[in-house]
């Protein structure tokens, strides 16, 4: 398992808007319109699997999920929040923190299932306009972890 | 929040074949059979979000997350695990832990997505041969963990 790998994405680009990073994670707010407020926590090195990182690497890790999860709750929320290390497509560690809403296009279903119904314009505009408060608060949030 | 919820089928019933437990987390073996060796890790109690979990019931939880992780990639040799932690149809905070394989009927698209192809029935019979000794085997991990 090298530390790059240069054909992966997620090791080219920071996969996203980048909002806070140390040497070992970084974390990005995902480019999916139809889901504000989805960020991502990526591991900064090259690694397919969560059990391949020691438990500290993974305490760390998950602390940085629970910090940007509860700035979401606090600040959007939200009916549920979905988190998922998947990585099939991109075998490069990265959790979705997704908030979910009873009007987003997909819920209850996960994002990745089907449509349930169409996006609602006005509660999309109303959250895409806290985005930059929610991005400060997160990058403020993740100084304390 | 209370323990139980009595309108909550994960406070009602396991939720799948009961593989181990103890006070606080049991893992069950979901009844998926296009995705075999499928497990949830399962709070007892009635709790929505992991960041209601303090922080040693959240690193006991993912520690019970890892192990199951660890087998199913020792036995199995998936091409990838999936984690997710979704909950927005059972709001009862559960861990799914999915090992994917080329074959699957939905690689490289997460398991609520589009199905990609029809299930392989041999590869499918093939590893369904393998649960009993992967559920003796996942056992024995967590009352190691």
């Amino acid at each position: 398992m090298s530390a790059h790998d240069p054909a992966c994405p997620l090791c080219r680009e920071p996969g996203g808007l980048p909002v806070w990073q140390d040497a070992d994670w970084r974390v990005i707010r995902a480019d999916e319109p139809a889901f504000p407020g989805f960020y991502r926590v990526v591991l900064q090195r090259h690694v397919a699997e969560w059990s391949d990182l020691d438990t500290a690497a993974r305490q760390r890790g998950m602390a940085l999920v629970v910090a940007v999860e509860r700035v979401l709750r606090e600040k959007l929320q939200p009916a549920k929040i979905n988190l998922a290390a998947l990585g099939n497509l991109v075998p490069h560690l990265h959790w979705h923190v997704v908030p979910r809403f009873a009007d987003d296009s997909h819920f209850p279903q996960p994002i990745w299932g089907s449509a349930q119904r169409p996006p609602d314009a006005a509660a999309l505009a109303r959250r895409a306009a806290l985005l930059p408060a929610l991005d400060r608060a997160v990058a403020q949030a993740l100084d304390a972890a």
